[in-house]
């Protein structure tokens, strides 16, 4: 059968199954009901759906009637048009006042709890069973899957594979009493499906899952499903490995085949693939030729995809390629060719329909006639609650379909409820196009191939010229983060470590004016892990050779500074393109060098191209001289000037980011820098070295001094000859530099000016109707990534009494779940701190928090190496010392506020106002936290580290910073002078008339 | 005879007009020739025309064929298509070449002089007599006018009147042997006219003319024109004041008053009118009425005007009424409509009708028919060199015709001959659409009146829509400067003084947390001219105040912080309401309390309302948080926050305007002030009080705290409560600020953010090509505006060989017709100094000058008063302690550079950057300036003091500040820090699109 001819099939199939269901409508779109109102306000104001998908999202979390009042106000007190639905039973103007109020909740609630009800099977085991019993009843087989709070330890990981098991258990025995569906006379349903088929989450079943830990997330995760699968098996049911976010994509797969490989015989273990991803063609091909060579059956269910706007959002926040398909039609037509593949290979791979798109549906149908697919090799499902005529349809033509039932907790079911509601309110929802609007038949039967054709086309053509940035660059766009669903990506840090491993040891000069330069006197930088492997051996720059840098720099400026500034920023560009060649071996430095993860690592490398590259687009703007005024006669231009020689004072924690971040702003607006590393991190402050050497920046304009600070530290400071010091460091070396510096000496040109970054005390605040889902992973990364070692890192959690026990107890299981250990394997959480010096004032601050409140966890480390213990200290007040002084370490104070006004009152009471962060859902305290949380960087619902440049310009005030932002707007500023050339332009009475002047004649 | 009867009959009488001269062309349209093509190649290429017009200019002083050809390659060099016509008998190419450039310097030199030879009638007494007689011989009279430099002095003055006198003496002896023109038998011309007939331009006979001494300079002018008057009479002579740029006007008209009131019975005096000024209908108007009451004969010379790009340029930048019609039209229309108005009254008021238009032409001979007014009444002038048809053609009708014949050195005939091609190549020229362009006879005929109603309707149909700045408000500009043009402003002055002087003696007490707070402890404050006068009677903060303020400060900075950006703003808008409705009672205090005159006086006021209005809008602005980056599922925003507790040290030199803008910077960011004025302008800081106090600032916002810096000013810098301090000073007080602030004492909450102005040792540079007539009375101003006492003053001039000793005797010349005296008295260029240490410090200054170079001049001074004297010392090379340390008062040191390389290097030469100036006229000079005269501020071509808000954003580097600029877009980022609050607005996977968001879908 060629093409089209199959396609007039589906067709007239499709339009065959449409006029079965002619009139009827789901009850999701049912505008008589609460719930169908709800869906046809939120298609009709985005505003308003927003507001109501992300009040179902708290909703469970509101406990209390007050919290529960606030909420609704606080969501929808400002809409002006408030849809009368959401008033039922309640005047609007009532919503505001008290009685209103507890009217209006009772209304709301009733009606959620029934909108969820839609969708989930039950609240529990028993409540599941009997529905789906009475589902069985009018013909429906199905498949059941527990809703479930993310899991983020071993302990709730394993309450999940027990509910599994239990239900499991439950199902043994109703399932005997079960008649088969059809008209099979065995005990499978029409002659062929096991009664009892569970889909199950494998993420659920280990807390760390992370491809960048490849192995142990897959063995993690296969230790439990192999548990589950065994006990299916036992029951002789089917199980199902239900696929979710992309970057869990391979190790689910790779959890597939092993199991299957540890049960090569039992033909009832499932695996689902999304056709939305672009990876499926392929994936699918590879599965289907992996069973055939390995001779064993498999069962695919295959699913258009949920998370389309998460992996599309995700892959655009960190530059990745996006991993689905763009146009809604292309997923659809992906869809109807991986079908194909299966149907083809029908003899080694049972097919699950899984769509609600009689499209799609119809077109199943006819291939599977078409390649003459016995009905035993495939099935359809439709999840429970949703298109109702679909199903009915389904069952009367096909005689077999399958509902996918989830029960559970209201809690953890509405994510699931969002995604449905999501999914029915996007404007390309099939469902939504077939019963809520018109839509043509024909429209929505078309080839998806053909539609797709055609909506690439049409995108192109609105396609809108490419944005240009400064100086007709790319706009600035940051580094793509790395992309450790990348088999490639994974295996280039081990090649890298070992490449970098083998030049260990080697011996670091100075240079200076261009010139390397020995010193008989070194030192050694240590690997962490390993105090006893020395990265390099390097030369230590003595005042005379800070002197020599400083001349160096001082007879490089003129040239450098006359260097028109876009010539200056493509030096920068160069540099960006050879970190960039280099990223992975640069990452690997560090992971040797400083105990950086492997993510942490790449993480400061794309940071260090961010700031190339923004710094560049920045100076090319800042360089062009802008006129201002505009009286006729004058012209008026405001442009910038470097300052002259500035000293640049790097720490080991970002150590290429930071050091080539304020070396870069330097530069590239015009300045000679001599560079100070770390002494930790001086190998990595040759990698500069080496960058800009490559990218040809004359000699003198980057020298690179490593040093004692004891030794040369205030002589640089007080050069008389340096005009500027970029420092990031911690704030007893920051304030004394600032207070040396503002010294004028003899001979000097400029008084000095400072930019620098000082240490945190910074603080996440738990609200009462946290995500903790969220929440808790986000604060253990933001106060254990890279050991603590960030001045933004979280060292204070301040939760809410109503959420703190649970809070602690998830914070601290997931603690447990986490391992310390050398960061060049990716199974570790946390490596070894930067020095000795670190670990023993770490120590000594565990101690004291152990004092000044109790312990909550501890976790054990390795005895070789800089390693201290992820410790976790409750009871903290905020006038104890734990909470008012920088560890700087992987120490975490939790504090209990009675409400969000004295969290955020804690959050302000250290003399540090650097990051911060807040969990809530609620509008208002956002809001408050917006206006109040007097932080440089407040972050909302997430981490509180990893600023990006261009996107959160990093920086604080009191006593962490001097209000620079570094990777933002004004940074540049702060590293030259403003002038302005004023002209007059009349001369014997006769001025030109410029374009921009205010002339009117 | 009614309107349109007369239209007709001037339209007819037109076209005879035009069809008399048909085929004819004034030689400076013809195209065969060198100067036609000039002509035609400007009309057609707008930047050859600025660059071709600039280079006349410059030409005469192009003495050195090196000096010439350079200024051809590089006014000419960058042309891509250079007109054939300036590469007439060289190559283009050639010009490079020093050969070509040989052959082209001769060629240009021959043609450009032509040229002038165009419009002059002959470059001395002899040459121009010799051609007027041949003029006489074709029939045409002259009017004679010398042509003349800028006069700086009394000397040019004399030289000015003197040439006059010999000119009328030679003229005397000659006129015996010319026979009268027309068939005349008596020796007049037509039997009318005198046959020596001569203008005078009376700014050239007093070098300080300027309406703010609105007597002295009608005194001074008279005193000159009078000789010249007597002489023109004693040969029977025609003696005619020309008029020129409109700041004069009301000056010359006095002038002309009086001196016809001396000469009552004299017929042969006149007056020149310019109809393109809005006033003459009105002084037109004034004049006759003045002529009949005072039954004396007067005589017109309506012109049409010369200065219009100057009158509109000059009043823009000044934001006044713009004094001329902006529409050509309306000025032939006035010009009509004031000719009968002058033709009705012909019996006491000759009329000499100067035009080149064939419309206003007609009209005036129509008028004159219908009017009958005697041929004796009235005759037509045009211009020597231009329109030779026109002047044929009203010959022949008219039967007689006079010239206006300039004649002169060819340096100030550039000046001339600029405007004469300006007016020939203008769009609207009735010259240029007559001959050079086939414009419709009926269109260039039209009545004018008709044409201006036509073209105002098309302009308004053209308008823009109003722009709106920030928040909606008027954007931007400066306040109009006092224009002593008006009577009322001039007479606003002393009656404002004595009102003031009411109200000396005054306590003043502080003003902490909205109250007025008394100490024991006072100072008075004294008017540095009479130091007997007491302006006022200060309490004196000490620690204890000084600690009140700082802490009322404190106590109000959490509301004022959390007051709505545009809110604040608000209270600034209102302030400036205040000083500008005070603006001369303001300006009334300055000239008792610290001497400024009268014009500086107000434009320190108009300076602090600018920056309360400047300030208003750039916080409006700043206020708005602004979204950066676009990545979807995150809202990153950044936004500014005021520091806290600001102290603000203001100087006594801008005592309004230095402290206002310093203040209301702080206060509009947020931050509260604690207020320190100078003990010598402490009065004046009172006004701030009332200002903001009237404004309803709220109480502890803005706390006025004058004290003696040695009792209190260590207490406020040290406090551990103040988190900004702003001061405007000098360099010993701002580093020892510095200083001191960067030490952070405990509790305190931030480091100390410093925004700090402070001295120079300001240069500006004489270019060998420098117009002097500007460089001289602009240097002088800039040196001695205000006794020198301003940051931004000049304090060395760098003058090349080339043009040393001619700059220097103007220099000094015109030092000598300035008078020192107390400011209040308006003829007084220079008035006292601050108080006896400033003059005592200025005193010792002048005696090293003095010893380490040679004095050039130094000026009588009263004995009483802090008066030092006005003095210029030659000699100074750049070792001296005289061009490199501050003076901050009337002392200028003279310097010989022997290049303008050399003169950059000394420029840049001392450890100040703050302004610095260049008089060139070499585009090369100019840019090399641009980039390698290193100063905050620089001026090309003018004075280097009186920068302004928004257009000359004020500050400098080195030792002059820290590279803030005040009146700058950047200004009020030093007074905020910066937040960024990001939010992840993904929840449930779901995450609402922003319109920003770099989306794809």
């Amino acid at each position: 059968m060629n093409n089209s001819e199959l396609n007039s099939k589906v067709i007239t199939r499709g339009k065959e199954f449409f006029s079965t269901i002619s009139g009827e409508k789901p009850s999701l779109f049912n505008k008589g009901a609460w719930m169908g109102k709800v869906m046809d306000w939120s298609m009709k104001n985005e505003t308003f759906k927003i507001q109501m998908f992300r009040f179902v999202d708290v909703f469970p979390s509101l406990t209390t009637g007050k919290l529960l009042t606030d909420h609704i106000r606080e969501y929808f007190g400002e809409e002006k048009d408030m849809p009368p639905v959401l008033s039922t039973g309640a005047k609007v103007a009532g919503m505001l006042g008290s009685f209103g109020g507890a009217v209006l909740n009772k209304v709301l609630t009733t009606n959620i709890q029934e909108m969820a009800r839609q969708f989930i099977v039950g609240e529990n085991t028993k409540e599941a069973i009997k529905n789906m019993e009475k589902l069985r009843k009018d013909g429906f087989a199905f498949v059941v899957d527990v809703l479930g709070e993310a899991t983020l330890s071993e302990a709730e990981a394993d309450i999940y594979m027990n509910t599994y098991l239990e239900l499991l258990d439950s199902l043994k025995t109703e399932q005997q009493d079960w008649k088969p569906l059809g008209a099979s006379s065995g005990s499978l349903d029409w002659g062929h499906a096991p009664k009892v088929n569970v889909a199950v989450k494998p993420t659920a079943l280990f807390c760390l899952a992370n491809p960048q830990d490849f192995e142990g997330s897959v063995v993690a995760i296969l230790n439990r499903v192999r548990i589950i699968a065994k006990r299916v098996i036992d029951l002789n049911g089917f199980l199902c490995i239900d696929m979710e976010s992309y970057r869990h994509k391979d190790i689910i797969i790779e959890v597939y085949r092993r199991l299957k490989l540890e049960f090569p015989d039992y033909p009832h273990l499932g695996l689902v693939l999304q056709a939305y991803l672009v990876d499926t063609d392929k994936d699918l091909a590879d599965l289907l030729a992996w069973a055939r060579q390995n001779k064993v059956q498999i069962s695919i269910r295959l699913v258009k995809g949920a998370y389309w706007d998460y992996e599309t959002v995700k892959a655009k926040q960190n530059d990745w390629k996006i991993p689905v398909w763009t146009i809604k039609a292309e997923s659809d037509a992906a869809y109807e060719r991986q079908a194909r593949m299966i149907l083809e290979n029908s003899d080694i791979c049972h097919f699950a329909c899984a769509s609600h798109n009689i499209r799609t549906i119809s077109a199943v149908m006819e291939m599977a006639r078409e390649l003459k697919v016995a009905d035993d090799r495939y099935e359809f499902q439709v999840l429970y609650g949703m298109a109702e005529p679909v199903r009915k349809g389904i069952l009367k033509v096909a005689g077999r379909i399958r509902l996918y039932c989830p029960y559970g907790d209201m809690v953890p079911g509405m994510g699931y409820l969002v995604r449905r509601l999501l999914e029915n309110t996007a404007n390309e929802s099939f469902l939504r196009q077939s019963f809520a609007e018109d839509a043509q038949i024909e429209r929505l039967l078309e080839d998806p191939a053909v539609t797709a054709e055609r909506e690439k086309v049409a995108r192109a053509a609105k396609q809108k010229p490419e944005e240009k940035g400064p100086g007709g660059l790319k706009p600035f766009f940051n580094e793509a983060m790395v992309d450790f669903t990348r088999a490639d990506h994974r295996a280039e840090f081990p090649k890298q470590i070992a490449e970098v491993r083998r030049q260990l040891g080697r011996n670091y000069p100075l240079f200076i004016g261009g010139k390397e330069v020995k010193t008989s006197d070194t030192l050694p930088s240590v690997n962490p892990s390993k105090p006893s492997e020395v990265v390099g051996v390097i030369c230590q720059a003595g005042t005379r050779e800070v002197g020599d840098a400083i001349a160096a720099a001082k007879s490089a400026f003129p040239a450098w500074r006359d260097t028109a500034p876009a010539e200056r920023a493509q030096y920068l560009l160069k540099a960006a393109a050879i970190a960039r060649r280099r990223v992975f071996e640069l990452s690997a430095w560090q992971v040797l060098e400083i105990g950086k993860q492997w993510d942490q690592a790449y993480a400061d490398v794309t940071e260090a191209i961010d700031f190339l590259e923004y710094y560049a687009r920045e100076m090319i703007k800042l360089g062009q001289p802008r006129r201002i005024g505009n009286a006729p006669g004058e012209l008026n231009h405001y442009f910038y000037e470097p300052k002259g020689v500035a000293a640049v004072i790097a720490p080991w924690n970002f150590p290429l980011a930071i050091g080539l971040g304020m070396a870069s702003a330097a530069i590239v607006a015009g300045n000679c820098v001599v560079f100070k590393p770390s002494g930790l991190t001086s190998v990595i402050g040759w990698n500069m070295v080496e960058i800009f050497r490559e990218a040809g920046l004359p000699a003198g304009v980057f020298n690179y001094t490593p040093g004692r600070g004891s030794v040369m530290g205030d002589f640089l400071v007080d050069s008389p000859d340096v005009s500027l010091i970029a420092f990031t460091g911690s704030m007893e070396i920051g304030l004394r530099i600032i207070e040396r510096a503002a010294k004028v000496h003899p001979g000097q040109e400029n008084v000095k000016k400072i930019v620098c970054e000082m240490g945190g005390k910074n603080a996440i605040i738990i609200d009462d109707d946290a995500d903790l889902d969220e929440a808790v992973p986000h604060v253990l990364y933001s106060a254990f990534g890279f050991q603590g070692q960030k001045c933004s890192a979280c060292s204070r959690v301040i939760v809410l009494d109503a959420v703190y026990d649970k809070f602690i107890e998830r914070l601290t299981s997931m603690a447990k779940a986490t391992l310390v250990g050398p960061s060049e394997d990716p199974a570790n959480y946390m490596g070894a701190v930067a020095d000795d010096k670190a670990m023993k004032t770490i120590l000594e601050y565990a101690a004291i928090g152990k004092k000044e409140g109790h312990l909550l966890y501890e976790s054990q480390v390795p005895s070789d190496g800089y390693f201290v213990p992820m410790t976790i200290i409750g009871g903290i007040k905020p006038e104890h010392r734990i909470a008012q002084e920088e560890v700087f370490g992987p120490v975490l104070a939790v504090m209990r506020a009675k409400d969000f006004d004295q969290a955020i009152e804690w959050g302000n009471s250290t003399k540090f106002a650097l990051t911060g962060g807040v969990f809530s859902r609620s509008p208002e305290h956002l809001d408050k936290a917006r206006r109040e949380f007097r932080v440089g960087n407040l972050y909302l619902n997430r981490n509180n580290t990893g600023a990006l440049v261009g996107r959160q310009p990093f920086g604080g005030s009191r006593m962490s910073g001097v209000g620079t932002k570094a990777g933002g707007p004004d940074y540049l500023l702060h590293f030259m002078d403003p002038r302005v050339v004023t002209e007059n332009t009349m001369r014997r009475g006769f001025a030109p008339v410029e374009a921009d002047d205010d002339w009117v004649a």
